[in-house]
């Protein structure tokens, strides 16, 4: 049997992929043949002579030292845009909570609890969160991978005009744009253009 | 000189309508031809012989007293549909917030300030706030006026199913709507089959 090691919880959708006739999953696997991580850090770790592979659920490598697994002939994957989605809808609600200020008014209805004449004194200070709305405002993001890609396509979709920029662009990502966001030429067309900026 | 009484604030885009050779726009015009009102209630007021007509800078009339007005043969307006984008916002920012418990992430990354090793207890802790995306899930949407059509095109935007119910449908709000929205046949199907319930 092969020895599989999880350095963190993984998602049952991941872990089934693997033979259970070929393969041990544990955490405390001696000597795997390939490690499944998401944050944990592997700097200080040492690596077996087994190891072939790291899978990284999540986009970025920063805790796997990739320059020893180089040298060590160890494969390193990572997942970018599994999570894009997810990321996507944070960015929608951040956009919405901080362009009308949600939290304060949330904190600040919370604060009015027992007051008398609550009604008459929402009434009034109420309109402190009144905040813009998005629709008809220009957002501007600055790169248009998995996740800025999918939240240009979402602004637009929420009535705002978008304008992105992203010098490294893939054709594949080009390709899922919806065809009404605008090509910035620079970061700064974005900064002078833009009501919101969101960066990915 | 015809007067026009404003009980609250109203926005200069509304007050700028009126030709000011023929109407005096003041908060105390006395017995004005007509009335202007946000949210003040007018139910204690007396109205004078003058006045022809009350327009509400909202869509419910609750701070009216339309039947006296009817048999005084005083017009009432509403504007319903007026801030239809900003309510259709506000709910889908309640939708993101309440499905990941936003505020209660924030709440909870503002309690971990000043504390020793905050970049551990971060890692340790954020997965109570991984909550479920809207992606995929079903929206039910009771009411397709004004505010309920936008909410329901944009949830679907958003990669929401999306089914609706509103037994008094208008064929204007009907048309509105995008074709990808399912109608329920009545609520018992939307409190079925939805994850997640609108009321509008």
């Amino acid at each position: 049997m092969k020895q599989i090691q999880l350095l963190n919880k993984i998602d049952k959708i991941g872990t089934d992929e693997f033979d259970r006739e070929k393969y041990t999953l544990s955490e405390t696997a001696e000597n795997p043949c390939g490690i499944l991580v998401r944050s944990s850090s592997m700097h200080e770790m040492d690596f077996g002579d087994n190891l072939l592979a790291i899978a990284r659920a999540g986009a970025g490598v920063n805790n796997i030292p990739i320059e020893r697994c180089s040298e060590k002939g160890i494969v390193v994957f990572n997942s970018p845009g599994a999570n894009a989605n997810g990321v996507k809808e944070l960015t929608i609600a951040a956009l919405l909570i901080s362009s009308r200020n949600i939290v304060g008014g949330i904190n600040w209805a919370n604060a009015q609890k027992g007051q008398a004449e609550v009604a008459k004194l929402v009434e009034k200070g109420k309109s402190k969160f009144a905040g813009p709305e998005l629709r008809g405002k220009t957002l501007g993001v600055i790169g248009l991978g998995a996740v800025g890609g999918m939240v240009a396509n979402a602004a637009y979709s929420l009535g705002m005009d978008v304008i992105g920029c992203d010098p490294y662009l893939t054709v594949s990502a080009a390709w899922s744009l919806s065809r009404a966001i605008i090509r910035a030429e620079n970061y700064d067309e974005i900064y002078a253009k833009s009501d919101y900026i969101t960066i990915h």
